[in-house]
């Protein structure tokens, strides 16, 4: 029998995709004739970076990152955070590092030198602020694993880590190999699905980890529920999962969310906002705030409340990375 | 006698900085801390702008550069438009590039080769909205004379000059230049002072064009209108000037607008808005407010409103580049 692990240092160390998210307004019509899957997310080359670059109207720059943008909210509201992911060096390097800095994240991983470029993120908002992504992953995907800090990895109570990052083969391998650091040293792992997508390319190997007892907490949409499960029904596709993680949190949308613990399960509604700005990071800040409640050792309902509360900042503007203090806005609306 | 000049093709060719703003919310604490002067402008060089980078909170990169802000606004209303300012070959500089293009303007001078970089604002947001602006000009100081399309300054009905960009040696000449082939041309010229200490290094420059009769229409705010004349109260500075310029249009915050055009005098109230969010931008933006009136020959306080109108939509959000559809709000309020 072990014992118990000493307490860590950190309370979350992420591994993601470092991306600068480029935003523009775009009408649906236009999204249409750039043959954009409205709401989804595509992986682009250099050239068609461009093309859709060209066609995009004028742009701000925001940090993003799934993983990166769930740390920035967990930062936010009080968490000691790490994070892992792979900056070239150039300006949007800088940009992407200097944002996650600021938000109080460690992040120690050096630029790499050369091409490719930073990732980044092409992003059409539509009037309704559902957004269309198109990730350039650029330097993102050449996460090595020697950039990994086991160390770090064993001192931080959980590892989470960002499925749109199994696709790459370098940052899997360092993926797989932090996740046997972090359980070797007694840690718990939290994971998410990320994208369909992910899930039709890699969808064995998520099913194995589970099956293995890998993942702790397991973050999904109900579409990538459908898709790892292969059920369309939403409670048989929950009722299959939630019994092979100790924890399964399932978002809906403007529906709320679901969350299976130890076989209890607790639901919350979307958090009523004013008006829906830009949706860009609804699942990443829900994560956060979810996990910001399993480390302050809240009740599972009050986990998903943190994560609609969260959530709802988010989509209330431009960009996915908080502009409130996330921190006051638990306290005004949790007590 | 001359003939009058052929009808432009543009109606509004801008001179200016090429920026990207790095915008950040900031306590006034902080930024006196970090010894700046809440609500100027201060001209920094790498290291401080490194400095102050690692001091600021999460940003976020909007494009900016006071002409090019003029520009962005009166291209949105309608008006044909052409810039002219200096990128370096960088992401940032593909940045500033894409946003004025996607606005619809005419930017054609190409991107200046290695350092230094593309220039940027690192600019804190106080809570009230008051803006502190630390400007690294990079590439930007370096406009050289031989980027000037005089056959484009010829082809357009105003010639505009930010005021900033007098202080460095090139883009100063440059701009002489500009000038004799707009007025060579049978074209106007409209002028920004910019800002008091541009006005205490180049007062003598700006007094002896004024003189000459090179300025058709000058933009001022208070600040400035005392340093020019070295009057601090406002009406004896005002009457001082006035007579000099055949349009002067003075700007006052909080407290509207004064414009004297032939020995007439208009004037308008600030535009009542809901909360003042981010005050970057309001000068640039009520310039290209009143200069679309006179493009499309509105009467004084009709200009005088349209600029009102326009800076009223820039403080109203994060950034200098027009949100909202200008030239809706125009028809909406101006009728």
């Amino acid at each position: 029998m072990n014992s118990a692990p000493p307490a860590p240092s950190y309370d979350i160390v992420g591994i993601g995709n470092a991306i600068v998210d480029v935003m523009a307004p775009a009408e649906d019509a236009a999204i249409e004739a750039l043959g954009l899957a409205r709401g989804g997310m595509t992986l682009v080359d250099t050239a068609r970076a461009r093309e859709l670059y060209d066609a995009m109207g004028p742009a701000k720059e925001i940090s993003g990152g799934s993983a990166a943008n769930t740390l920035a909210g967990l930062a936010t509201l009080g968490a000691k955070c790490a994070f892992i992911g792979q900056v070239a060096g150039d300006q949007l390097g800088e940009v992407f590092a200097h944002d996650i800095r600021a938000t109080g994240i460690r992040f120690d991983v050096p630029a790499r030198p050369g091409e490719p470029a930073t990732a980044r993120c092409l992003i059409f908002v539509s009037p309704d602020g559902q957004r269309t992504m198109n990730t350039y992953l650029g330097a993102s995907q050449f996460l090595p694993s020697a950039a990994l800090d086991e160390a770090l990895i064993a001192d931080s109570r959980f590892l989470y880590l960002e499925g749109y990052l199994w696709d790459p083969e370098e940052p899997r391998a360092a993926m797989k190999k932090a996740i046997a650091a972090a359980r070797g040293a007694g840690r718990e792992v939290a994971f998410t699905l990320s994208d369909s997508f992910v899930i039709a390319r890699h969808g064995d190997d998520f099913r194995a980890l589970i099956d293995a007892g890998e993942i702790d907490v397991l973050f999904a949409n109900e579409g990538e529920l459908a898709a790892l499960t292969g059920i369309d029904d939403f409670e048989t596709g929950l009722a299959s999962l939630a019994p092979k993680v100790p924890t399964l949190v399932v978002t809906r949308s403007e529906k709320g969310a679901v969350a299976v613990s130890g076989g209890k399960r607790a639901q919350v509604l979307a958090e009523p906002i004013a008006q829906v700005i830009d949706t860009t990071g609804a699942g990443d800040l829900f994560a956060a705030g979810f996990l910001y409640g399993r480390v302050r050792g809240m009740r599972l309902d009050q986990c998903l409340r943190a994560g609609a509360i969260c959530a709802a900042e988010i989509i209330s503007h431009y960009g996915a990375r908080p502009e409130a203090d996330l921190k006051e806005l638990l306290v005004e609306k949790l007590g």
